[in-house]
């Protein structure tokens, strides 16, 4: 099987790290790469690690160029991949990167996004319940935000258990390519070196209503988030410290029984074994998800902690996940557990 | 005004911070300086950023080298501060930068720290309800913990007004110099640069008594708290996000009001213009704290964020001021509330 | 004394460490402060880190504004500083801290800049041979760059000793606020963080005729210089390694005898003792250089190593300092040899 | 085919960049893991990246553990492959990451290393002239060290050209996993985040003399070589800066030319396009090495600068390449040239 692959906004940060798994992706080959103001340049100048396809030269992104083939990534800015997708065939997979298929409640979609809702498509978490079964064959999928993704992973299992009471605490720090490529002054290394900082609080940011949508689906019950992000300065990675209300009775080992029991047959999830916590560097360039869980009795609060990629499992290894399931080919494939570290 | 003063511990992080600060401190005369097992070298070879006092060497941490001076601060591992202290004459002013003498209740000091408890000291936040007037005059000093100090300022005053619940959340990242200078392989520099990584995970991290102990005082009702440290790959500084349910109809102005009110006049609590949040790079180096509030209605939660320097306002700083008051100098007197930034 | 310092370029990095410094400068009372395109804005949005300063609203930066003070520091794009500085009376002393008025063979200036050359001002590098002198009482300044700062002072002592061949190779690395606060996309922290790349490389970066007019002076014949610069993941600093072919027979003693001898006297200049080695993390935040010199026998060069903090001694601290020389105010008034590290 | 591989000393950098690469090596088999003072613990929490071999117990360093494989890595301290290896049987491929076998000449081995020479192996480096031929089949490979491997690659096709004088003067600067995971004062992440400094200077790096030696042979006259190595605040990476005097009438033309004659076939080493610097981001992971070439007129010198991944294509990346090549296998496999990057 040869899946012919074109790449939108190929010069950005998902842009890139979509291209680096699927330059080994051993059933891909890569077509058309598109970018916006960078079109008629070439990939080398933009994305200097991506060495096999430096003489690449980007092109508009348009319905022509990238029609033809079986696959059509967008990583497009937010609101920008509908106009896109609707002149897609119906028979072409398209994995969409940006946020606009996300969200199922047209308000929360226009609330925190500021326009017209585009709708929703499969969401491609499949270790969410019902994840797998919903990519299955189909020709349009959402890739989760990379906190969501984070966040989701952590908390659902305690939440479908009933292991806590449906109100979510949750601090999370991103490295800064989270923040994409754009220059912006307080992105700059002098700014961002040796310096965290917090942004997006006091329920705005707009990974928000994702994350409650995901633990509502979860919880059988509608789940209230409080969410923090924070830049942390770092390239890559995400780590979420994730805390709730512990249900009355509820013993450290029914929490870790029930991460045990929910992730067991996951390639990409690795609770950590007791006393091992996560650290962004073991999954750096990985799609792997290190979780590990602790019952504070005194303060009555189950606390997950998640590792991930946020380019990797967060972005673009999560769509290549989701694209594998979709055209049956082995989850897994062109994916790796293994972080680059130190 | 001259003011001899010894610093025991002189070759860690803590004794540097001091030293830099008492280095351009008007009032002080730097006396004997005392290492472990670093006695008789010059502090150059250690502390090479002190030029003034490269020449300087360092002596076994004795009473007899520890005599004849007005202050002495003691920067040594936790435990050992008690034996040093009680050999020195009670006309001395003793400044103890570690944790011995900070809790109140010889139950948590044992259940945290696992040794006898040695006693209470008057405590050294200024800026707490009464903390000025139990440093006024006193002769020993127990400074805070850098987590503590970040924390307690963050939350006392929602407490102290009754704006919240007494249930805080609160998650933390630490730059590595509050991990101390003693080399262990997860500090390398190969290991945390590009990672973010929990720990003291549960409820376990020595520093959680001591919050409740604060913000208990200030609420006037037990609080409970969730605490997350976190380590970032930036060598100071502390961000915390501290977060507590908000209390029935409490409104964002209210929140505000309270903290406007709370640190009108203080010298190094610096509350942010609505619309800007704390950065650690902003304090680097500096007594200052820099803080900012918001009120999540959706989750119905205040979120207060605090940003100071883990060494300064949180340890050597921090102790700076408390001496001050102490002696009866101006507070501020060698201390600044101006980062070195970017 | 009171001195009235206006700063043109007060949201920028050099203008940002002046104001940091002439914050502590126990002779100065600052006057007007000024932007580009941030005039209207309060300065503590665009440096957070200058508390006492945060309510400063930046003005236009034109002559009316600049009027009326007893220094103007001018930190201004290259090339803008001449039309303001004209405007200016000649009884108020001008520090252009931009490299306008460095450099006094006009055939190099329109070279390597591009424009007519505007001129030569007295040279704000007191530690070369004649270097206080050229300030005494003058009103007008070219502050040094960066690196020449680092490359001169380590260089000058062996060229006018004659222990080297006037050729000079040097590689130096430099922090990344040394590339200004325009936010551009190699400047990212996504980009510069975890990475190490060089730039102007091949004798055209425009600091390299600056180095050659100063060791040639120190030399007393023409110096040649292939410079390389570097871009490192740190927010400040400048490592400059720094060789030349060893004279015939000269001698590791004779070479160390050498800049003993030179900077005896200097306040800011520390040659460390022999086995240790400069490090930037030492010099951050402050005005000293900190020196070290080998003799590598077997290849026949002698190394010196030079380390700064880009912004103070090679940029805004120099500029203090020779601004204390002009006025006949102490050398040090308001500067530090003190690192804030770790 | 397949290959069965045993690791000795696994806990280490060295050890854990082999096996990340060895995981994704389509011939191979990970068989016995050994450590020194980690043997007994689970590779997972020494290596948590390693996701796939979490669970493998490290073995003592014996013959024993290590009989029976058909390849075996040796990552050990300096000065202690010899006696493990001579208890390995002849048929057994042995792949030296230490230093023990990389020089021929016995007297600089005893001056920089200051041990009885071991003796010497087929040099690890196939893109040298004769590289290849030297590999073929062969039983003993020593793999070069990660400075050499940059250095040598930059000048060898300018020394061999006879393009320059054969007198070089490289500054290089390495991440901090170079120099390994032993915990030591000056590498915690405290010390070395924000820092450059150098180490090693006046000819005394031992990787001096394996830079003579490789870059004679390719001038095939004696070269000699300054070499100055600093530390930069990054995990990974190299970027050399290597620099002669241009030979009479050598032309900028002239040197990119021999580059892209002798790199033409290479499928690591990638000429930038003219205009295009190195970064080490780009490779980081890889074994790619990036390069470009600058010629000075004014400064009448040669510049070229590398950047390599020094656990990849500098220690790991290169001995998996010359174990292929060895064996037999197409020298590319298991090994990629692209980088994680951002």
């Amino acid at each position: 099987m040869t899946v012919r692959v074109a790449v939108a906004g190929a010069s950005g940060y998902a842009g890139g790290e979509v291209l680096r798994l699927l330059l080994g992706h051993p059933e891909v080959e890569i077509g058309a790469l598109t970018g916006g103001s960078n079109a008629g340049q070439v990939l080398g100048a933009l994305q200097p690690h991506l060495v096999p396809l430096a003489g690449r030269v980007l092109q508009e992104t348009t319905a022509e160029v990238l029609a033809g083939h079986d696959v059509v990534f967008l990583a497009l800015p937010h609101g920008q991949s509908a106009a896109v997708a609707e002149q897609l065939g119906d028979d072409v997979l398209v994995v969409d990167m940006g946020a606009d298929f996300r969200l199922k409640n047209p308000a929360d979609w226009e609330r925190f996004y500021g326009s017209p809702h585009a709708g929703t498509w499969p969401y491609g978490l499949p270790e969410l319940p019902g994840g797998r079964a919903a990519l299955a064959g189909t020709k349009r999928i959402a890739v989760p935000g990379c906190y969501p993704t984070a966040v989701s992973l952590a908390l659902a299992p305690a939440c479908a258990a009933a292991l806590v009471e449906p109100e979510a605490v949750i601090v999370a720090a991103s490295g800064t390519s989270g923040a994409g490529k754009s220059p912006k002054p307080h992105l700059l290394g002098s700014e961002v070196m040796g310096s965290m900082s917090p942004y997006g609080v006091g329920g705005v940011h707009r990974h928000t209503p994702e994350m409650i949508q995901n633990l509502s689906a979860a919880a059988g019950e509608p789940v209230s988030v409080s969410f923090t992000p924070t830049l942390a300065p770092m390239p890559r990675g995400i780590l979420a410290t994730c805390t709730a209300k512990a249900g009355p009775g509820v013993t450290a080992a029914e929490v870790r029984a029930a991460y045990e029991k929910a992730y067991a047959d996951e390639p990409f999830v690795h609770l950590l074994p007791e006393g091992q916590w996560p650290a962004t560097a073991a999954v750096f360039g990985s799609n792997a998800v290190h979780l590990q869980v602790a019952l504070d009795e005194a303060a009555g609060r189950v606390i997950v902690i998640s590792a991930i990629d946020n380019l990797t499992k967060g972005t673009a290894g999560g769509a290549v996940q989701s694209m594998n399931i979709a055209l049956g080919l082995p989850e897994a494939t062109g994916l790796s557990t293994i972080g680059v570290a130190p």
